[in-house]
């Protein structure tokens, strides 16, 4: 049986981060690893409601087969938020996906052929590297500066060699927290529309911004791309609604690959978020999740900053569900990762995020799915086992 | 841009299908295109009340991220279910996906490097060709006999040169409505276990038998393969819920695929699903659909016996929701379609179901989405059209 396999499955590492969550399932464990929003932050009731309305009132339709772009209306809505905030998307450039997972697995299916080079930043985000993995290119690695991806070194390297994608994440990225600014944003979209090369802007935490100015997407400074945004992080993620946005000669060949993947995305979903959201207070909602983590975030900081040792480095996200915390050069955050555990505290080890070359000496903590007594609490075990660590 | 694409992007053609419902979407034809299940059999108020149920019980959990495999009770369920019919299947055996068309794009992403060998049934399911040929497979098709796939062609199809997949739909295929007997099956096993090629056995009918024996699934006398199974014809397709069974070896690459492809399937569908099914009378839905399905099958071959010239042949399925005509050898079905379009009836060429040399003389007929009334007359205009064809 093992030599029926496809070659392209020894590519794909089993998630990591996913590995650790079954070792951090314990109650007694804090865990700051996860990727999860928290369940708080759910518009549990209105969801019901909604669910309620179109159970009863559009269940003919919303429990057939339905079309493999997504309901109408719902990427009527999405794209009119765009256009609210200044994008011009126009509703026939959105393809409703289970969540934006799934818009990385058409990008690839779409775009990539063995051995095509795929830009990542450095760190990543791991679930990326999984999804266009399995189409077999070959991923480097640009590093990520304080303000976004180092523009130089992009430059050079599209110049260099043929690449077919740049996967970047400009808000509040995962695992690093780091946001692009104004300028980066636009020296990206230029550079890039010099190449041959797609750009695949990934922003599922843009709507989590909780401090600083609101960026606009590098969309609006390049038309030909591919952006993917997801319900997930602001209003649920056990609904699995995501979505691609791009221009038709791209829309055509995504929308041919969504419906050899699984026709279309669950109607029933679609239409019950779509219910929520014109018959609900989005902003309300949007509002409690920043605030929520917000809180969070500060309560995180604060704690980091009394009881880490010095020369302890940490990002200061605007926005988004993590932080990045580098320990001082040579130590191993997989090391601390086993002394964490016996003080019963979780993260991810930073490893787990770089497509090659990982940097050893780092670590991504989340903030959004822990309360402020977990925060206080899990902070001062790490900084235990840091302590410990450093003797 | 147009460059850009991968090179598989070329291989899949849209679905024919899908653009032939395009044409016939104005309310005045009558429609046995589309391959829908009958919105009066979908237990609209058994799922509103589980969707009430979970999203006031459940909701911290049913909105929150999910493991890839799926939700444990949920495969409890169908594993049982299995085991009741005499299959015996374990919950690890079970990954939930979107609808089985996700099972045939993971299946495809497990096994196929390009230019394997994928052998279909002649005719075949249309959209496991686009599923499977965005891995770039060769696909050979082997002649589909009354009662199943020539098992001598397919014996020395195997021993010539190497296959990887064979794609076979035993029980009531889309499109033919034809199914295996016993015998069949158990040839289609044997020969299977003595060569390096794995089954995909796809199953999305097996419950609407309404007539005959019920048949052990070819996996009863061949444990490695992929079977995959479906909600979608028996309680909804809008709500996208199918299922891969495999053995330990298998799963495993399966899931690594299902976790870079979307992480996982829609979690509330997922509950809402399971609540309906322990909490509600899946048997009596189950007869509802058997007994309404059987009284469209029976009504449409009766029509067509009474309207059709003679010389057109037809199968006369036990069960699903499909029935195929053959019309005289040098006829086209292509033709005969743009002839029916002006009697405002509709249905799909049978060339859409071929990897290869279609015979053009064949249709296809859905039954399961017209009632009784749409069935009489839908039947009396394509046989008006057919005598017209004939002059």
């Amino acid at each position: 049986m093992k030599d029926l396999f496809a070659k392209r499955m020894s590519r794909v590492p089993r998630s990591f981060v996913r590995e650790i969550l079954k070792v951090t399932d314990k109650p007694e464990i804090i865990s700051f690893a996860g990727g999860l929003p928290h369940p708080d932050s759910f518009p549990h009731q209105e969801i019901a409601l909604a669910a309620e309305h179109v159970l009863t009132q559009e269940s003919r339709e919303a429990l057939q087969y339905s079309t493999t772009e997504g309901y109408w209306p719902l990427r009527e809505y999405i794209a009119q938020r765009y256009q609210n905030n200044g994008l011009k998307v126009h509703a026939e450039e959105i393809l409703i996906t289970n969540g934006s997972q799934q818009g990385l697995d058409l990008t690839g299916k779409v775009f990539l052929d063995k051995d095509d080079v795929v830009l990542v930043e450095r760190p990543t985000y791991l679930a990326a590297i999984q999804a266009l993995g399995l189409y077999e290119p070959i991923f480097k690695s640009i590093r990520l500066q304080k303000d976004g991806i180092d523009t130089e070194t992009l430059k050079n390297t599209l110049e260099d060699s043929p690449v077919k994608l740049l996967y970047a994440v400009p808000n509040f990225q995962n695992p690093t927290g780091i946001s692009y600014s104004l300028q980066k944003r636009r020296e990206v979209a230029k550079i890039i529309s010099e190449n041959d090369t797609v750009l695949v802007e990934d922003d599922p935490y843009g709507e989590i911004r909780f401090m600083g100015d609101h960026q606009p997407s590098i969309k609006n400074f390049l038309n030909e791309s591919v952006l993917l945004g997801s319900f997930s992080k602001i209003i649920s993620p056990g609904i699995r609604l995501g979505w691609i946005v791009a221009q038709e000669e791209i829309m055509d060949k995504l929308v041919t690959a969504k419906q050899a993947s699984d026709l279309h995305t669950n109607y029933l979903a679609q239409r019950i978020i779509y219910r929520y959201l014109t018959e609900y207070d989005v902003e309300k909602q949007l509002k409690k999740i920043r605030e929520m983590y917000k809180r969070q975030r500060d309560l995180m900081i604060a704690m980091i900053e009394e009881y880490f040792p010095s020369g302890v480095q940490f990002t200061e996200p605007e926005g988004g569900m993590f932080l990045w915390v580098t320990l001082p050069l040579g130590r191993s955050s997989m090391d601390l990762f086993h002394l964490a555990i016996k003080e019963d505290v979780a993260f991810v080890p930073g490893e787990a995020f770089y497509a090659n070359n990982a940097d050893k000496n780092t670590l991504r903590l989340n903030f959004s799915n822990s309360d402020e007594k977990k925060i206080e609490e899990g902070i001062k075990r790490l900084g235990k086992a840091i302590e410990k660590f450093y003797i």
